[in-house]
């Protein structure tokens, strides 16, 4: 059996029971490394499964399936996966190609941050369709992000933006010339994310985002608590989940600090917004008067206090 | 501490580590039992567990939510909830209370409908908003939901349609005269739920469904493997998932027992359909050929065999 395993969102204890006993059963255990990370090392996990877990980069995932799938028609062999297993269309094509050698699947679900963005209190099925943001460079700035929140805001419904992680990564030039050398990782933070936001805003002006009086909230490290910090952390508590609420200009001009480790990701709150969502979520914003004023000015909630 | 710890779909071993742990701690442990079940009794949860599970319905979550809190800040008390914590707004609710209290809080997250329906193929950043399909009375049709299609239809977008259940639900009789009697538990079917789409659709004529031309794919008991099954269940394989794709009209044809025991889910299939998304979604048609001719000629999808 090919198992497909979600691991949750933080750190070794979010799998589940029944993915636990798959693990414990394999005679292979892959780690899905570069579509999304956990707070903890691998060690860590190879200590709570009691046995070796092989990283599997995007090279390995996508070139050599075929040695991660050996013998999974005569033993159990499990893939990994942080959040749910269908969060990266990668695992689709691993399960297609398992299909397509008569292999036995099963896929063993867990939480993503597609529905854990409800611990902002904002309701799930007032959301829109997802986005992701990637690092733009001096030449590279791809928009198409702009008319998907533009669609969900027009709508008045929240958007989910994933902000962009870089893992194992070659520079262009190390590229071309065939070296393993890879760039350290890089994951995209609130204020840039932000950053780039008003950015395609300033070009495109087609009035989707405004610093003032657009609502946002962050999500760092969802579901993450104290003692999901690494041991080798100096920080003890960079692993508690962090979310934070205001408008554009106020999150990007919290410090850096504020927003702990990677991951994160933001909400750009949509019109569709109700009294209850903004009580919850008033416990998140540095100025909980400023929130509810915008929630009431420029969204049009009422019955707030 | 108040933990609200989200089961995940199917059955009492889709919990996290984290949250058996917070449930072993916990001197009360309540289940809420109306908006979403799993597919393993009570007692087999308790027995897992080792420790007795109260139930709470709805009177008691809505009315008596300081009698779930009692004493929450001196000691742990679990309230778990089917699939994750923030699948309805009920227990954002119970969160802003304790939090009133001054109760510390932790939500567990895990797997909801809202990402496991990736289990389609269907790649989650083309979902829209999520609809919920209520079932219908000779008197009261709600057809907000059609509105709300509507928009991710012309967008392009898939939609997941969550079909109603009726738990611990009174007649209208007996709840004018006050009596706790209930009505045996509802759970709307795949063909019932597509018999009321279309009949809003013959209604409002907006061109949003079509029995021939839309696509559609249920989901039955999302995650489930066939040892999910209850033992009392003389159906071994009840508790297996089952996924089923095809036109609105050819699932509606499928003979009830196919779609197998409740909790159904639906999606419609938006017009960004990939060909990846086609190719591992005709597994689960009963005609694979017609599947991938609609998604060509109807989604107007290239690439496919």
């Amino acid at each position: 059996m090919f198992y497909v395993i979600g691991l949750g969102l933080c750190d070794e204890k979010d799998i589940t029971v029944r993915g636990l006993e798959a693990i414990k059963s394999s005679s292979r255990v892959y780690l899905e490394a570069y579509t999304s990370i956990l707070m903890v090392d691998k060690s860590r996990l190879e200590a709570f499964y009691g046995k070796p877990v092989i990283l599997a980069d995007r090279d390995m995932v996508e070139t050599q399936s075929d040695e991660i799938l050996t013998d999974a028609d005569k033993e159990d062999v499990s893939f990994l996966v942080v959040g749910d297993p269908f969060g990266a269309t990668t695992h689709t094509d691993l399960l297609l190609r398992a299909r397509s050698l008569s292999i036995p699947t099963r896929v063993i679900h867990n939480a993503s941050i597609l529905n854990a963005v409800g611990a902002t209190g904002l309701a799930l099925y007032s959301f829109g369709q997802a986005v992701s943001l990637v690092f733009f460079t001096e030449t590279w700035k791809p928009d198409s992000f702009y008319d998907r929140i533009k669609e969900n805001v027009r709508m008045g419904l929240h958007t989910l933006v994933l902000l962009d992680i870089k893992v194992k990564e070659q520079s262009e030039e190390n590229l071309a010339r065939g070296r393993k050398i890879f760039e350290p990782p890089r994951y995209m933070s609130v204020p840039q994310a932000i950053s780039q936001l008003l950015e395609i805003e300033e070009t495109r002006k087609e009035n989707v985002l405004n610093p003032d009086s657009t609502l946002v909230i962050s999500l760092s490290r969802v579901g993450g608590f104290p003692e999901a910090s690494s041991p080798s952390d100096t920080n003890q508590n960079s692993g508690e989940q962090r979310i934070h609420a205001g408008t554009l200009s106020s999150l990007s001009s919290l410090p850096p600090s504020s927003f702990g480790d990677p991951l994160h990701s933001l909400v750009i709150v949509g019109r569709r917004l109700h009294t209850m969502e903004v009580e919850y979520a008033s416990a998140f914003a540095a100025d909980p008067a400023k929130w509810k004023e915008v929630a009431i000015q420029a969204y049009g909630v009422s019955g707030l206090d």
